[in-house]
């Protein structure tokens, strides 16, 4: 029964942590909060940094409205109060999925400073990443991949972001892309350096 | 603008997916889900098994009360419906994080049967494996690590798992472990030994 106390003891005092998942990995974990109007490219540039990433061998995930508001955000419509409750519940899982080790992209309108902040005061200094995906309106709503500008402007929607409801722009993000006729090669490029100057990327 | 341009296409062609992080990690995702009353051991057994399994290089982690009450279920008490709740949400966390390629070991009583079937039908066949801690409940009792039996006799907690509240065994659980008086490090070879078999681990 030695080992087997002898490994009990062991297994309580060194659970697996952040440190451990980190040297497994090879990489420490991260949240990039992609923030930005609805059709400015947040979800298009996470996807393709996220493939960077990947290449890199960096451990990855993507967290946007369809993987969550088809599962764990099932129960939410579009009020206020749900969509504020979705973010939280988005900053928590990414919370978790960073403690297990992961470099997590999230891809969110997340229109309000206070929501934004409220899930950077969950993460430790440097782990959470704010990515403002800066494309003048103009631009969004020529391309309108959603048709959801069209609709917002015919009243078929309501407290759109950017048409009647605000965009409150981020004031120190960490990166910000002005992501305007950007191709998006040099948009994945741009995030990768503006990682490598933040020390998060080897 | 040739390079960018096929890119572009190369990415959205080639999102990361499940195969690609099984890939990279070396190994296929999976929700390990350990069922049992309070105090029968799930939580030590998975945590151990977590240890046993990251030294292994796979990448894992341990979903329980203390991750998950504190943050992303903050908002839920312990009325029937919030626990349905919390447990729904778990479910749908450890569906991001068997998509994002990792081992979830989640370590929670869940005393209903239709609720852990809930969870598996969100799951493809072979990636969640029931892993039943049949610890008896004299056992379990016996050790009462919280003090909560003894609360649940007293009447100071009501409908308590096993004593005023039923514990719905698994019928077909793909792992059943009898957990008395099995020393930890014999308990996780069986549960190595059992993924084995299942052809889930090397």
């Amino acid at each position: 029964m030695d080992k087997a106390t002898t490994e009990h003891i062991v297994w309580h005092q060194h659970a697996i942590d952040r440190a451990a998942r980190a040297a497994l990995n090879g990489h420490p974990p991260l949240l990039l909060w992609f923030t930005g109007l609805s059709g400015s490219g947040k979800s298009t540039l996470a996807g393709a940094l996220e493939h960077e990433l990947h290449r890199r061998g960096v451990r990855t995930y993507l967290l946007d409205g369809d993987n969550v508001r088809h599962g764990l955000c099932s129960d939410l419509g579009f009020a206020p109060a749900d969509r504020q409750e979705n973010l939280r519940r988005v900053g928590e899982v990414a919370k978790l999925m960073v403690d297990a080790g992961l470099v997590v992209l999230a891809a969110f309108v997340s229109p309000y400073r206070a929501e934004r902040d409220a899930i950077r005061a969950r993460f430790a200094d440097g782990e959470f990443i704010e990515v403002f995906v800066d494309t003048p309106l103009a631009a969004c709503e020529a391309r309108d991949p959603k048709g959801l500008y069209k609709k917002a402007r015919a009243g078929e929607i309501r407290h759109f972001t950017g048409i009647d409801d605000p965009y409150e722009a981020p004031l120190q993000p960490e990166i910000r892309l002005v992501n305007d006729n950007l191709p998006l090669a040099e948009g994945v490029a741009r995030l990768l350096s503006a990682l490598q100057q933040h020390g998060v990327l080897p």
